[in-house]
Parts: structure tokens; sequence; C-alpha cells
């Protein structure tokens, strides 16, 4: 790898591919619309970004995003990957996101773009935090040493005060849960304060700890201002607590990167507003790249979905989504952060879940109706997930897994 | 105003508007996939979401957006809006955009959604900064008591080092400039680092100030983690700077609400990376209700791309961003801010653009090749431009203005 950062792109232009690609390098570096006196070859050999590949997919007759094209163009659809010196931003993730996805979508030229890979020189690692927790630190403050942690939302989002919602963290921690998390709806409001929440919470964590001889994990939603995060972090470790939890569209890069400075807790990282990035295939984000800034910036958990889960995302994008969670950034620093699966879950997903992250089962696994619906009741609910589990595990069907395990033998038929 | 938030949307749905209406306000409040015990009438009156408007517009066969959408499906796109009670998540923006703008756009049942509105109750001007500065507080700052602030951007914009920038300044000041910034490229690359080329510009600046009788304004491009920025605000300050940039999609909400806590200084705000957020007319973002929050949040200077500009968005479109940004938030607190106008800017846009602004000249209108071209050079370049603006205010055709500016003349040629 050079000192260069590298950005993939799925490009669909209705100029030749390759004017298109120097037009939208020359924008993203010493270029502009006109030809400048000042840019030297020497200042665009040492500044310019490069074209290291364009590989053309398709033609289409019809542009995939609206704009200002000429009467009868064409639209060429292409791999497109381009290459920057660390030198024109230094090691600096908030530069590198204004250069890898600045002003080059709007671009007349383009009528569609979408960034698909992204690459960064090993010296980010010194420069960037990563995730302070990831897998490892996760399993020890959970007390969970393998096996995936079974967890799920606090429900309904909103509405209950902070009685009602320990109650509710009660039923779940004596049903046997590894890791419970606020909605990403449920932050500090005047009906819910998240102090009192937290305090009323820990409460039950702590009663409980003796008797399961660990502390359930639970992600209390911090996010807000700065001084409020940390505010909200001190209290929640002073009760005790274990894990903290941010909307990284909410707050943005430099929330994460300094709650992360602050943060002595794993850093649970919620992507409401996701689909707005990403359901459109010709603009926007693969969630690969993506998810990649913000584990530099330091999330430990990185929601993925699940499979066969209540929203549009393919299973195939939820499997490449974990995968890319649990790939090692370098192979030397390899930051690993943990994949949080939820939407539908139940213990029939888990044998597909297991395969779609080629075999890890260092993931969360948050189910509501999965758990909530059996009808033996909650730890019967968090039993038969823990089975289902260990049956993908071992490579056991679920039928005949459900022979040694009445929960999940009742499961199935719900589920 | 009621003390609800409000949000209006685009929405094409597969299923009954209706039925998608109450899934989309259910699952953004106190609602989720299933029925839940603890959703009570009462939980659900105090706390869910209400669909306060739903009309539909038409019906389309195919989808905007792909998802799993049943065989045979039809797609109704309506106007929809939505309220939230604040008490779901008090007077705080991160919370508003995680409840406005999150989980929702993934909805299975969702084709395309995009956000056209966002109202908030009065009560948040006592919650939110706003910008510091504002219209008033830049011309008092730049010394250009009224009309346009004729501005540039330094070109190339990475790959020149602090002096060579220095000596575009100088040019440009020289030229009778009222405005400079930075290219959102360049922040603090090792090549320009921030600290050298903030006192090489200011060096420039405040040795022209006495014979101008005024401070150049230069927008500083601080964007970076929070304490390099709050580091180069305060260089910016000490060198008599009045002005920083910073890139929000970069940054996000936190960091531009902490950078207005801690800055003296009017902040300019660039919105690169907007295209990934609204070029999908069925996706993202309108701009007037993205950029309120920023403007709640601090931002001083706000861009909104310019008429006949070299990018994909429509003169309508930039017209309504444009107007949007004038437009007060409240009667009683407008909380003004200041459009930035640029892309292939001449004097030839100057009639069309006071048009769009409705006769408001309290604008940033940054022209690179409208400058630099002119055969005079650049004091012929500002000149030019600046009696176009006076001929857009007084209602003069340009042609005419020409007679008395032999400036306007010759630029007419090569605009």
């Amino acid at each position: 790898m050079s000192d260069r950062i590298h950005a993939s792109y799925w490009l669909e232009t209705s100029d030749s591919p390759a004017r298109a690609a120097e037009v939208i390098a020359g924008e993203q570096s010493s270029g502009t619309f006109l030809a400048l006196a000042n840019e030297t070859p020497e200042l665009k050999e040492r500044s310019g970004a490069r074209v290291e590949k364009l590989e053309i997919i398709d033609v289409a007759d019809r542009p995939s995003l609206p704009g200002r094209y000429e009467a009868g163009a064409r639209f060429t659809r292409c791999h497109l990957e381009l290459s920057w010196p660390v030198d024109n931003m230094g090691h600096s993730l908030p530069n590198v996101l204004a250069t890898v996805a600045g002003n080059l979508f709007e671009l007349q030229c383009v009528s569609g773009l979408r960034i698909t890979g992204l690459e960064l020189p090993e010296s980010f690692a010194r420069h960037c935090p990563g995730p302070a927790f990831g897998i490892q630190g996760t399993r020890r403050l959970a007390g969970v040493p393998s096996g995936p942690l079974i967890g799920t939302i606090i429900k309904p989002s909103v509405g209950m005060n902070p009685a009602q919602t320990a109650a509710e963290a009660r039923k779940l921690i004596q049903g046997g849960i590894d890791f419970i998390k606020d909605d990403e709806l449920q932050a500090d409001g005047p009906h819910c304060p998240f102090d009192e929440r937290v305090v009323a919470v820990m409460r039950e964590v702590k009663d409980a700890e003796q008797r399961l001889g660990r502390k359930v994990m639970v992600a209390f939603n911090l996010t807000g201002e700065l001084d409020e995060m940390k505010h909200r972090h001190d209290l929640v470790l002073s009760q005790g607590g274990t894990c903290v939890m941010v909307s990284l569209n909410a707050v943005g890069l430099s929330g994460l990167r300094e709650l992360r400075r602050h943060s002595a807790l794993p850093i649970h990282a919620h992507r409401g507003g996701w689909g707005s990035l990403s359901r459109c295939p010709a603009l926007g984000w693969d969630y690969a790249p993506w998810h990649k800034i913000w584990r530099l910036a330091g999330a430990d958990h990185l929601h993925v979905n699940g499979l066969g889960n209540k929203f549009s995302e393919s299973d195939e994008e939820v499997g490449r989504s974990a995968r890319a969670v649990l790939k090692p950034l370098w192979p030397d620093v390899p930051m690993a952060a943990m994949p949080v699966f939820s939407s539908g879950q139940t213990g029939l997903v888990a044998a597909s879940t297991y395969a779609a992250t080629q075999g890890s089962a260092d993931l969360i696994f948050a189910a509501g109706g999965g758990i909530f619906g059996h009808p033996g009741g909650v730890a019967s609910g968090v039993a038969a997930l823990r089975s289902a589990w260990d049956a993908a595990i071992a490579g056991i069907a679920l039928t005949q897994q459900a022979q040694q395990c009445p929960e999940l033998q009742q499961a199935l038929g719900f589920w």
C-alpha cells in the first residue's frame, strides 16, 4: 500500500468515462472547471488525484439520477478508483471525508456515483484511535466469553418513565439476557430523563450481578450535545454501567471522536438514517467504506441490520456489512469491531447468520419479538435463542437440537 | 404552533398510504413491528407520533427505490406530515435528527422518502444558539455595509504552500475583493499547514487594511478534530482574522455546535457531500429542512450553489435554497444566515440571483473565472462584478450599465 488514500466508486456518466474520471479527480484535488495558470505540472504531479482504475461495466439509455444532460446522451457505468497523496489532507478523518465524499456527487457529468471502497495507508492507525474495547473488551465486560451476546431493545421505544423502563430491564435480566439497549429515539426527553433512567436500570443490573456472576451490559443512548454526552457517560460509569450508545448520523464524526477520547466504556454505534445514505443504488455509500470511518474514529459495536429483516435491505447486503465490520483494517492493526444484528431476528436465522459471518460468533444478536413472543416468557425466549445459536455453531439442525431443548421446541412453533 | 415538532415528507409506498403513514409514525415513536402490551392508549396518546396530513399525489407502476415488494404492487406518492411531542426528545437537535431522519428511509413499505420540511416550536430558540454573527455581524466585520460581499476561492484548491497561497491572496486583496475562502480540500495538510497559511495570508490582509479602511474577510478552513478546530480558531483570532470555515458533513452536528460555542468569529459552513443527500429525488433531504438544523446549531454562512452553476442542481432549486437561508426561523427570532452563491458565477446572473432572493443582497457572491478571466486582471474583474450587482439592484440592464463602467463592458465580452 502506498502512502496514498484510495477510494473506489460505482460511476455512471453522460460523458466519456475517461474524461469524467479526470474531472472528478481534478475537482477533488488541484483542478477546477477552468484551466489554472498555477496548476503547474509539478503541482499536479505532487497534489493531483490519480485515476488508478477505470473499468467499464455497461451503457444505459437513461440516467439513474436527474440532471442537465445533452439530448441523446448515453450513460456509461464503470468501476472507478482514485487515489490521493496523504499530504493533501494529512491523517485527518474529517478531511478524508471532505475529499472522497465532497462536491463530486453533483458534478454535471455524473448521473450516478456511489462510494464502494475506501483504503487508507496503515499510517492512519497511528492517528486514529479505533475501538477501545472491540470484541475482546466487550466480551470481558459483559462476561460472555464465547458465542453471540444475546440482546434486546427496550420497547416501547419512547413513552415509558424511568421506573417502567427499569421494570422492563428487570424482566430481561431475570430472563438471562446478555445485552440490553435503549432505542435510538430514547435519549433524554423530559418524560424519561437520562440520569434517572440510568440510575433505575443500573440498580436492576447490580441487584442481579451477584446471582448471575456477571453484569448485564446495557447500552444507554447518550446522544446529544458534547457536554451532555460527556456528563451522561460519566454518570453511566459512576453507576457501574458498561456501555454507552450514540447515533452516529445525529452527532457526526467530531461527536464520536470526542466521545471516544473521553470514554472509558465501549461505544455502541447506531446507524439511524443509514437508509438515506444508501438506498438509492446509484448514489451515496456502500456500508464497507462508510463504517470504516466510524470504526477508525472509535465505534466498538456497529449495527448491520439482520438477515430476514423487516427493512428493505437484502440478506446479501447484511452479510457483506457484517463481514466488513469483522474484517481487520490492516493485517497488523485489525481494530476489530462487533457487528450488531437486529430487526425481526429469531433463532431461525442463527445458522444463516453464522454462515454469513463465515463462522464468527463475535457479534451481538438483538431480538424483540423473537424473545417476547415466547409462550414460556422472556427466560424461555432467551434460552431458545441461545440454543439455536449453539446448534448453528455446532452445525446441528434446529429440529434435532430442539429435542434436547424444550424452550427451543416451543419457540420453533412461533418464530 | 403547538409544542410539537413537525416534519414533512414526500413519500412513495407500496402499501396503502394511510397504513404506511401509521407504520412510519409508529416506528419513529412508540410503536414497532409487533403489537406491544406496554404501548397503552395513554402512552400512545402522550408519546406517539401523529399523522397530521396525508395528501395523495399520484400512483406509479414502478418503485423509485429497489426493495422487497409484493408482485404487482403499485406505488402511491403522497405528501405526508408527521408531528412529535417535544417531550419525546427534548430541545435537542441531534435527537430531533435521530427522530425525523432515523430508521424510516429503509422501511419495507417505503419505496421513496424525502424530507421536505421541518418546523420546530419557537421554544427551540432558547436552546439552540443560531448564528452568532449572521448578516449584520458579517457586514460589520467585512466592512461591507450594503450589497453582496464579492468573494472568491483560492485556487488551485490544494498544492500551493503558504507563501504561494498568500501571494494569491495579495492579488485578490489588491484587486478589491471583499471575501476570500479556502477550498474545502485545503485544511491542514503537511504541504500547506493551517497555522503557517493563516499567518502568511493574514499578513497580507493586515498590510492592506489601512489603505482599504477595512479588513478583507478570509474564511480559513479549520475542518478537523475538535481540539484542532479550537486551536485553529484561536490562531485565526489572534492573527486578526474575521472568519472560519468548516465542512458540515465532515465534522457533523456536534462539531459545528462545539465550534459555535467556542468561536468568536462567523462560521462559514460548507456543504460538501450535499449531493449524496439530495440528488436522488426519491430519497434524502430538501435543502430547506436540512440547512435549518445547521443554522440553529450556529452556521452564519451557508452554501447554496449558484444560478447557472456547473453542477447538476437546477436554478429553481438554488433559488429555493437561498430563500430558505434568508427566511426568518420564527417571526420574533429570525436567526438570519447569509447564503453563499458559488460555482461558475459571473455578473450575468446578478439580476436573476437578485430576483431569486426576492430582492435581497444579503449574500456572498463567490466567483472564480468570472474574476480571473477578466482581461484587465483581478481588479477589473471585481469592479465588473460589483457594477453588475449595482445594476441588478437598481434594475438597470447590464448593457446600459456597461456604458458607465468600462470594466463591465470588457467583462461582458468574456462572461
